[in-house]
């Protein structure tokens, strides 16, 4: 094997990344050696390629980001067990200490000791990767790893929409990027009767019409909430929050009927000014904050919803960059106007 | 208004039924007086009619039985506030007190003083009936009487399958009567990933494939259990009891997967011997009863569902008939070669 | 019957109120009259008396305020079944009209049409209330009705402490108010293990002490967010709002475990500008707004509780006044030296 | 270290068993031994014991049995990272492979590949046992042995109490042994406001009461439901099944209210001939089938409950033998005298 490999680094702490040589990783005892052949690209990608104030908290440059990815395994750690050279894999990105009391009550994916790759570790926009064998998910060899790689963020929209009853409900999403999308498609198969889709983008506002939203609102000209209250009367059960738009959050809660539930998968830029009463107290709201998949519940739900034919992720993918095509692809993610960009190694 | 009305009796305490005029009910203060325009045929009327122990033990004749219905408000009540001559109403059957304590936390649909429609009262099988308000459910006037009749099972199916999660998940369904094939539709509509529908009669089962079954079983040819476990590995992960017979029962417990869950709503002939070890204690199961329809929660689903259009109950209604052609009818429901039937008085 | 009753009326729209004749209501149907025997003072009785922001935005004059009571049905309504004369009866605020679509889910606490009792409508700092039978909970004779009167905000401590999982579990509690104090005998009673009660008040710390806090931090000398940290290691299971005071929301959260469950009853002065991503997102937190009481399962819990013994409203009695008395009490309860205040009519 | 070690084995398929040497375990890379400080009898031992229908069904002999214990770590395997020799310990009897879809979706106690200590493989009837780091549950130093080998049955009773609400409602625990007691004190701690126990033998009911029971009945001398029926006037929220006597499951859900909850721990000598209609279906009730421990929610909930000072295990510990003694406590654990029997070998 190669002792060199290709890989897209966040060399120091200023907007922007570099494309160039890195070791490929050796492996510690419980790890598999990956050969990735699809990575795509995430908001939080985004912020580190921008180096924004959240990037410049977390991040410690050199490293090499990216996280969402497909590949083949290639070699296993001594003491590997579950896994096998040859097997097809997904990546999970929180690596948990399964030791913790989160990770003992159930809540790996809130580990005391979590990481988080790509940005707590190396990431997966290069060659190769090593990670735990028990974050390397099996997929199936019929499923290209162009489309695998975004079973992540179909994960947090698994885990995201089905945190509330969707059946018979009426759902907002506030968010029509690709996880919004997801969730879009899933409301639709499980049973939502109106999906009402927000964005400020009309190109993903399309997508979310063609995937199955009964209604898109553009926010940039109208007001979504009041949209919605006309429509429904009393305002939507569910409402999902899938933006990180301190707006959204607000519009959202406002066309929330009392009684219903609200999840929060969005992370906002800065604080926000709530109004808790009407929000959440005198509606009588439920409200939960969503990080992650939960291991590995919803990597079973991100296969069934695939096998079942209700969810195809090929229909959010819209763009593949080789990994060189880097500067191009995250130029056009900064524009909207695009589902999910695959960049292959 | 005539003051006679046609009517289907139960006379007297054996197998059959008798048409003959009965006195167009009065009304008590908060009651209304529904001209019926259709009343289908629940299982329920079959063991009325055929006189089985459970009716011997239940039934008081002379009585008008039937409890499914539709039809419009032709007279209201002294004191009735909620509904209005002209509505078009479907019945709900469970007469609940609304001051006991199951009602005052919200089960009213086990009332402890509750009393059935057609069972412990007159019921719909004529011309007209007369009801608390609180039952008359109001329907679009868009949606025809003959359909609206059956929305009382499709709550029944509704009341039983969102008791578990069924996106994404594997579930069964024993017994394919019109609650079942609602439960067929209501499944696929909320994104269970496999739906295995058992019955004993082809004519169910072609009804049940057409309608979303993604695999189906006659029990007098094939061991569902084996079958289901085979197809699954490990069973599913929920199982829904809807035929009311001891054999279904066990079968659907041997093929539900450990820490899945169950819901029964048949009524079985007799006691079953069960195995509770294995079933569901070391299983990890869990088992709910289920009993009529949440009120009202559930007559939201049922009509949210069909505005929707992922409930179509047309898809499930095979055969009308004349009241005056109640033995055909009935001689029909004996046979299984129907789907819901519909009396037209 | 006289004629005339007496009063604490909100005459005008300014602080203070006036104690004057008023007509004893008449009775529509549907209601009874409740002679009251005692009725404690709420913190909402504080805001109308002070005529803050709140009460000017909600309160019409001149009205009769005052809405937590207990007393004796002295007459009924011409329609009235489930109540009768002589019987000892507590007031449910929340007035619903049973008709709309969240009562007909069973949220009647948040009723489409909901009216408040003493906000809404004339209240009962007065002789005589009238009421509808619905909202005239029984009690049994031998429970005083100074005592009887604190039943409404214990049923808002238990709606607010079994809206998330105790037993076992660490509960902080900011607000040792009456319901605050409330929510401590329940959470003791309940199991949780430890019970951190906060509040800026030594009295009522004192108070939460002695009914059973396992710590007691007073805000004003101490970081509330950083001592329960420090004594958890990783903050509480559950946390409970119960102040209205936006730093008590912001340190609750602060030292609410990832993956706890926070309610909120609180109502604040307000809008809160809240870190979203650290107090609700990352930490995967579940949020529950609390409104009322659940009808009527709230009332059986507040009236098992008592009568188990586990919950003694003796103990946050602490002053009774004439309701002659009404400025000596409002004075009392700004300073916050008091546990619930009843005044006798 | 000796190579030899004093255990007491199940040599052949009959009734008792044999005192004899056995070698000490060695370890595998990721297992702990244990010196064995105490070892509690269970009613699973004395199946084993007698050699009754389910033992000879499941075990294979020759192998030391017992499974409850706590002891001191004095070796690791040579991949261990979670304990270290010194810990104080107690045993998890389920041992999980922490890789089949029941593991990975968080149902370890159901795992697809389950092994139980001292049924399936060797037990802690000696001086030492090997078993896996994860199984080994540190407990404080202060926390004596002869108490913490009881922790095990406490966490049954643990996982049996939770799953139901108890919290301000009436609960039925059918059958007195020491999970039944553990469940009296935690229904106490958590706020059940009447708990009926059910037993046979008057020692265990006296127990019983001292525990906690607000009302005990035996059934040899009266009927429990009618009993329990009449206390409540229709029915217990909760039922407990601990006891594994088909009469006691009939029982109890003839005393147990509509809408109630049921929770079998209890495993039967044969199938139960059940009324499914009225003790389940009619009833709305919801029954869950449990089985050992959460990993490791009820570990904590164990350790939190005693504590808290609410559970104090030391009440239902009422014998202690050498374990050369084996015969008489066998003896003893036959008559039903005793709670829990501890072993010191």
């Amino acid at each position: 094997m190669a002792e060199k490999m290709k890989a897209l680094w966040k060399t120091s702490a200023k907007a922007g990344a570099e494309l160039k040589d890195a070791p490929i990783p050796t492996l510690k005892p419980r790890e598999v050696l990956v050969k990735i052949k699809a990575s795509s690209i995430c908001g939080t990608d985004v912020h580190i390629y921008e180096w924004d104030n959240w990037a410049k908290s977390r991040i410690k440059p050199p490293m090499i980001f990216g996280h969402e990815f497909a590949g083949e395994i290639v070699e296993i750690g001594s003491l590997v067990t579950k896994r096998k050279v040859g097997d097809h894999v997904s990546g999970e990105t929180h690596i948990a200490d399964y030791n913790c009391f989160q990770c003992r009550i159930g809540n790996a994916h809130i580990c005391e000791n979590l990481k988080i790759l790509g940005v707590d570790t190396n990431g997966s926009y290069s060659e190769y990767i090593a990670l735990p064998e028990n974050n390397a998910i099996p997929n199936d060899n019929s499923l290209p790893h162009e489309v695998a790689t975004a079973q992540e963020p179909l994960g947090n929209a698994v885990h995201t929409v089905f945190s509330q009853p969707v059946a018979g409900n009426k759902v907002s999403i506030f968010g029509c990027g690709p996880i919004g999308l997801c969730a879009i498609m899933l409301c639709k198969a499980a049973g939502a009767t109106e999906i009402y889709a927000v964005d400020a983008n009309d190109y993903r506002l399309n997508m979310a019409k063609k995937l199955g939203a009964t209604l898109t609102i553009n926010a940039k000209t109208e007001d979504p909430a009041k949209r919605i209250n006309k429509e429904t009367g009393r305002g939507v059960d569910v409402f999902l929050e899938m933006s990180g738009n301190p707006n959204a959050l607000k519009s959202g809660f406002e066309s929330l009927r009392s009684g219903g539930e609200a999840a929060i998968l969005g992370v906002f830029p800065n604080n926000v000014d709530l109004d808790i009463n009407n929000y959440i107290v005198f509606k009588s709201a439920t409200v939960r904050g969503i990080n992650g998949r939960k291991l590995f519940d919803t990597w079973y739900k991100v296969d069934s919803f695939q096998k079942s034919g209700a969810v195809d992720l090929r229909k959010i993918i819209t763009h593949k960059f080789k990994l060189e095509g880097y500067e191009k692809a995250f130029e056009l993610m900064k524009t909207g106007n695009c589902g999910k960009i695959v960049l292959i190694p």
